[in-house]
């Protein structure tokens, strides 16, 4: 199979596309239990899917359905072309038998691509899954809930805690295939990142969250295609015509980059 | 219905116990499938009810099997006493409204009494989950893996991170249903938080993963029924005898409080 960067540069590249719809039902806006979350989720890739680069179903979304949530999300990924890869938003990290568990349900079970990872049991915690080589593991940095401050924004040894996270996802790159989260609200440590790091970033955080979107894109682009990555989700999924959500804020991010 | 803690204190009580089960289902072990897990895990709670104060099934172990296996631990939950409480070693935490999804899936879908979370997104991320007053919430603070290191023992102002993390959760326990989390392997670092928390700790990493049962016994005892609880899963689930392993545990710990 080809790697998930590999697919997700080429879909970024297609589809003139950084924008990344996240695939986050709620049973109190969408009727029908799993089988109606699936179906308008399926609804929302059929509009926008030759207008993302890839989608990113976040996993409590489809837990709190029960085991018929699972077996939605697992036939989710089977009715998504699979030159469009899917960010399996799940935060895990354990020990290393429990992370390789993880690992199989994520990789093996629900057929995901990549997989968001939550770094603050450690190295040992994340290599489960990196040594997944094809497979995509993007690191928790810097989140955009303002509980980020509580631990992320500390001050070790001299930086805040989320630059040794950074650190951290780049010594374990070595199959280059790890990248970070950094949250759209701080545009300004997205940018002191970048200038460290040439990770793969995806920024979740515009729209609901009130990220600044401009700003984000201006900080995290450095010319590679996997650079920035920009999610939206619910500002997509429940708008009137998500073709029509998805298409705004494609274009805005390629106005952005000076794209025509 | 009883809130968390008073169950296990109960239960610590009649059963003289401070063990704590971890019911991990290895597929390369156990032939079977979900059902194979579920009923193993049966056999074991038979075996070893009147010797434990709780049950601690890992998530990964069960999403592993796919929704069957999801379907399995909800299973596990109904045919287990009620008054033995389990506690979902989950270790979610993310943002407002996925943290609320995450809490109905673990606490509604799978009917858990407790769950283990990860502090790295901050409070706001635990409030969804410590809102819930009758259920326990026990906060990953130091665990009991190599990788530790890499961020829980980095001197954040003066003291390691994890030290953090402890009164961040002391801050969170408005409705007293807040525990730590605190590896066997670090029985120094369980003395050095128990002199300034009160918190229940929940301890794994004895047997397999080498910890110091009576060190840990030890310096995490404050009289209190809770302060206390031991965690094995492997050197029990996959002993010749389930209960005997069990009961020396259990006396183990007892003969170190002084309990004839």
């Amino acid at each position: 199979m080809s790697s998930f960067f590999t697919l997700l540069r080429a879909a970024a590249s297609a589809h003139r596309s950084q924008l990344c719809v996240g695939l986050d039902p709620d049973p109190e806006v969408i009727p029908g239990g799993a089988a109606g979350a699936l179906k308008h989720c399926l609804q929302v890739v059929q509009e926008t899917q030759d207008l993302v680069c890839c989608y990113k179903p976040n996993s409590a979304f489809w837990e709190q359905y029960g085991p018929e949530g699972m077996a939605a999300l697992a036939e989710l990924r089977t009715r998504i072309d699979g030159s469009l890869p899917l960010v399996y938003d799940a935060k895990r990290g354990d020990f290393d038998h429990t992370s390789a568990a993880y690992a199989r349900a994520a990789f093996d079970v629900l057929g995901m691509d990549a997989i968001t990872l939550n770094p603050y049991l450690g190295a040992d915690s994340l290599k489960p899954f990196t040594e997944r080589g094809e497979r995509g593991c993007y690191v928790i940095c810097r989140t955009s809930n303002p509980g980020a401050a509580d631990l992320q924004h500390r001050d070790v040894e001299g930086q805040p805690l989320y630059r040794r996270v950074a650190d951290l996802a780049q010594e374990l790159n070595q199959a280059g295939n790890l990248g970070l989260v950094i949250g759209a609200t701080a545009p300004s440590q997205i940018a002191e990142v970048r200038a460290s790091s040439d990770l793969p970033f995806l920024i979740p955080g515009v729209g609901a969250q009130g990220g600044d979107l401009d700003a984000s894109v201006r900080a995290a682009w450095n010319g590679e295609a996997d650079s920035c990555l920009i999610s939206a989700s619910r500002g997509v999924i429940y708008a009137d015509s998500p073709r029509r959500a998805a298409r705004e804020l494609r274009d805005r991010i390629n106005h952005v980059l000076g794209r025509q």
